[in-house]
This record gives C-alpha cells, sequence and structure tokens, in this order.
C-alpha cells in the first residue's frame, strides 16, 4: 500500500508554487536569498557541520514510509551526528531533486516533516535547492553550535578506563526493517513500535551536549551498526571496546518478534544501523539520559563479554 | 568526446576506497568525524550557508565537461551565492550519489576540481556523503564567515539612487552553452574562452566582501539570467531598475559567435545565467573590481536604456 498522495505535479505548478509550498510548510526568516545567515549561532560557538544524500528506493520506500516520515527522518539522521560532536543543531539545509511527474503534495508532506524534525530541536530550515531529476534524491546538511570551550566529541577520543554509555535504542530500526521486509507497511500491532523506530526513529534532542558537559570525550550514533561503529571508534581511538552483554540483550519484545520472524535477534542489536542512538564513552558518571553499556579498554578491536562479536557486519553504501 | 576517465569502478574497489581517494584530493583536518568543526569562522562573525544540487544531464554532461571542471563548477556557484551575501566562503560539503560502475578516478577528479576551487578562496572540504544511486548527483553545501556588523547584502535591500555594479563576465557562459550545443566540447579555437565560461566559470574570491565594506546593500549573482535576477531583486526590494546598454553590450568576440552562431548575443547578455558574476547596487563609488552597469530608481520591473528588455527569460528548474 503506498504511502503516497497524487495530485498536481511539480511541473503543473511550477518550481516558484513548489518552493512557496516547501516555504509555507517549513517557513524561515533567514530563507530565500542566495545563501542563509543564521542568527542562531551563539557569539564564541564554533559551528559544526554535516551532510547525508538519501536516495529513493535506496534509503526509502514509500510503500514503506510516509513522505512525511521520510522528511522526519532526514533531519534526524543528519542531526544525530551534531548531537554525536556534542554540538546544538542549529539550522538544516534542504537539496531536492525529484522526477517532474513528483504530485506537489509528496514534496510538501516531506517538508511537514522535516519541519515537525527541526521545530522538535528548536532548529530551523533555512534554505535549499530545488532541480528536476530522474530519482528522487534529498540531500541534507545539518548545521550545529558547538559552545563553550570543551573540545567536540570525536570518534578517536575514547580513552581506556571510561565507560560506554548509549541514550536509546539498539537495535530497533533493525528489527523494524525485517518486519517490513516481511509484511509491508502493516505489520502485526503488536510489533508497530520496531516499524516505527525503523521509519521514523525517536531522537531526544541534547543528550550529546549532555554528554560532552558531564565529562565524555568520544560519540558517534549508531547508524551503520554497533559493532561497526564501535569499530571504528576503538580503531580511530587505538583501545579496545567490551560491550555487556546484559546491557545490550534484546528486549523481550525484540526476543518475541525475533521468533515471530525467524531470525536471531542479536542481530539486529549487534548490526543493525539507523538508530542513530548516541553512543559515548565517559569516565565520569552516566548522564542522564543514557546507560552503562560497556567498558574502554587497552587493546583493539570490540568484543562483547570479551568474547568476539556473533555478528559483526554493518552497512556500505555499495 | 567524453571526457571522463575510465578503470576500477567504485563497487570494485569499495566504499571505503572511494572515500579515501576523495580525502586524498581534497585533505582536511576538519573531515572524518560524524561532522566536521569549523575552526575558520572568526569571534563573532555570522555564518551564511548554501546549497545546491547538481544532476548528471541535466546540470553538466561528460562529453561537454572534464570532471574535475564539474567539480570545479559546482563549487563556483555555491560560493558566489556566499559571495553575493558579502560573507567569505571558509568551507563545503559534497555529498555524492553514483551508479555503481562510475569508476573511481571521475569520482576522484571531480574531488580535484573540488579541491582547486576551495584552495582558490582559502576554504577547504570539511566533509561529504557517498552513496549508490541510479543517477550522478552531486550536492555541494558552502559555509561561509560574515565578519563585522554591517548588514549582510540581500537581495532586498536595492534603494533608489544606487548604482547597480557588475563584478565579470555577462553572457559568456550562455555563449559557451550555444558553442558546446553546437560543436560538443571541440569548438574553433577562437572561442575557447566561451566554452571555459561555461565550463569552469571564473570567480574571483573577495568580491562580494569588498563590495559590504565599500557601502553596497544588496547583491545577487547572475545565476539564472541577468533580466530574470534582477527582476527578483527589484521586486524584492520594491524598486525599478535600468540597464546602460553600453555597459552591458556584447564584447566584439561575442558579437562574432553571435555571427558566427546566427543567434542574438543579446540573448546570452539578457537572459544567460550561470555567469555567477557578483551584481551589487551601491550609494557608494564603484567597488574594485567592479564596474557600473546601471541605476537603482523609483518604480518597478527591469529595464534597459529606460525600453522593455528585448529577452526577459531566464533558467527554471522543470
Amino acid at each position: 500500500m503506498p504511502t503516497s498522495p497524487s495530485g498536481p505535479t511539480i511541473a503543473e505548478v511550477g518550481e516558484h508554487q513548489v518552493i512557496r509550498e516547501i516555504m509555507e510548510a517549513a517557513p524561515s526568516r533567514a530563507n530565500g536569498d542566495d545563501a542563509a545567515v543564521l542568527v542562531s549561532a551563539q557569539p564564541n560557538s564554533r559551528v559544526v557541520v554535516s551532510t547525508d544524500m538519501l536516495v529513493q528506493g535506496r534509503h526509502f520506500r514509500f510503500d514503506w514510509s510516509t513522505p512525511r516520515e521520510v522528511g522526519r527522518k532526514a533531519i534526524a539522521q543528519n542531526f544525530a551526528d551534531i548531537e554525536a560532536m556534542g554540538a546544538r543543531p542549529i539550522s538544516a539545509l534542504l537539496a531536492l531533486s525529484a522526477p517532474v511527474d513528483t504530485p506537489v503534495a509528496l514534496i510538501r508532506q516531506i517538508a511537514e516533516g522535516v519541519e515537525e524534525q527541526v521545530e522538535q530541536f528548536s532548529a530551523e530550515l533555512v534554505g535549499g535547492d530545488l532541480t528536476a531529476g530522474e530519482n528522487l534524491v534529498l540531500a541534507v546538511t545539518a548545521v550545529g553550535s558547538l559552545g563553550g570551550n570543551r573540545r567536540p566529541l570525536t570518534i578517536d577520543a575514547a580513552r581506556p578506563g571510561q565507560r560506554l554509555v548509549a541514550a536509546g535504542a539498539l537495535g530497533d530500526s533493525a528489527a523494524g526493517l525485517a518486519l517490513l521486509e516481511r509484511y509491508g507497511r502493516q505489520v502485526p500491532p503488536e510489533f508497530v513500535a520496531f516499524r516505527d523506530a525503523h521509519t521514523h526513529p525517536q531522537i531526544p534532542p541534547g543528550r550529546g551536549m549532555i554528554a560532552r558537559a558531564t565529562g565524555a570525550t568520544a560519540a558517534t550514533d549508531n547508524s551503520d551498526g554497533l559493532i561497526a561503529d564501535l569499530s571504528t571508534m576503538a580503531r580511530r581511538s587505538g583501545v579496545a571496546i567490551d560491550l555487556d552483554p546484559q546491557a545490550i540483550a534484546p528486549s523481550e519484545q525484540m526476543v518475541r518478534l525475533g521468533e515471530h520472524l525467524g531470525i536471531d535477534p542479536w542481530h539486529w542489536v549487534l548490526s543493525g544501523g539507523e538508530d542513530h542512538t548516541i553512543v559515548a564513552t565517559t569516565g565520569g558518571d552516566v548522564p542522564s539520559g543514557f546507560r552503562s553499556i560497556g567498558v574502554v579498554q587497552r587493546g583493539s578491536g570490540v568484543s562483547v563479554g570479551g568474547a568476539i562479536p556473533t555478528y559483526q557486519e554493518g552497512w556500505l553504501s555499495f
């Protein structure tokens, strides 16, 4: 069941009308000139930027996700990269190419999803670009503000003796993807939360800032897969990371879904990405909203309870 | 004659190697984490951002342009938007989708072109994203720094009594496009400069900052067509703009090319975009590197020597 609207196409209403609809859905005083001047960056703060490209059919499908969910998730995954530096997302840019027969309502709904997510972070969509193309492609750039003198949270700054902490779900998005692959959008009601974790992951604003303020030094977000992302952190930091199997064990509901689908739920926990959960290392207390999931040690590589992880692969673009 | 290389494909060498090649071609200490922390923004400066998406076959063709030229131009057109705010480009982000059979050398050459152009501005490529897709699509985001307390140069700030000034060519890119449409890349030697104006327009760094520092209030770059872009400025500013026909008249060489191709060169001057020449309005002296091309008056619309322009249309995305 496709989730996307019909109605007049972008070719029928014309470029200017499409841009008007986007700017109505996601209004900003900074938008509408050659470039946007950001006013929300604090004096003496540093600027943090990140970009992601999403291609229809590869990163999203309209039989699985609504256009609004696609817009939300495009922002969420970029803002997670800003949060993973310990910074505050303040602005987003959206460049978009679309086939000329795309309904204008679909573009508008993507913009509405973008607005929902930027608003949740008290941020703004400040600019963009719109062009015709054979495929629907979204490119989102997120801009963040890093206040104060502390170092940003970098992927190469994990230190032996620190604890590893996480704020949010691990594997829920991958579990939802497995559901969508089996059922399409109409999944059994008891498992809807996993589907939603895939189609519009919830990223609580401010976790990265809190971690940075309370002594974390390294962070990343769970985008490509827990073991894959932590392996990068371990390699870049020159450390070993040992995960606590009890702390990351699949929830009861996830175990039930695994039985239902005949899939080992540990695969979702260890190899599943796209939760965009912030994972950080800290020598201080567990920051508010986080839980302890492991330790940083001397050595190299990532283990689970001292053993080689049963699943290690992660997402690759090709 | 295609200008693009062959050799191993991005699928053959794998995502990580392609990213390594891009980062070798365009090195930056800020690159390589979830997001890039910009260090070159001055304290108390404001941040200016802009984004553009370029689709193969629509915005560039490898039988007309080399991959290096495509990379250069992608940056140039974005940096022109930053310059048109009176700001200094400091960073760029490049998100890229490419078919899996794309030669890795082609991606590398695009990155080399990006580096050539960012270097000319003392800027850096600080991050990006790479994904598979059916089409080659580039999304560039430019970040600029706006120092001091003066207002940015906005498209709605032209005032009656000001003069209109321009820094660079008007119509050369459109003349080059007409040549490419006629001959492909092998154009008559006497006209090569026009082809090059289309395939890699030269944007002298700092013009926007100079205009802002010497009293300009409004600016844009000639991207969609001179009359189209100035019509936007006139409408948004609530003024009329009258162009001096002698100041914008086609050069002798452009007149010769017009005779050669059987095209009225005024079409290129008035309707041709993509020169990315900064056009500004100022109540002060003509800024260094600019020339006077018209006046701002009470009223509405754009005229040439008091008359309705013979060509008014501009570029539309669809």
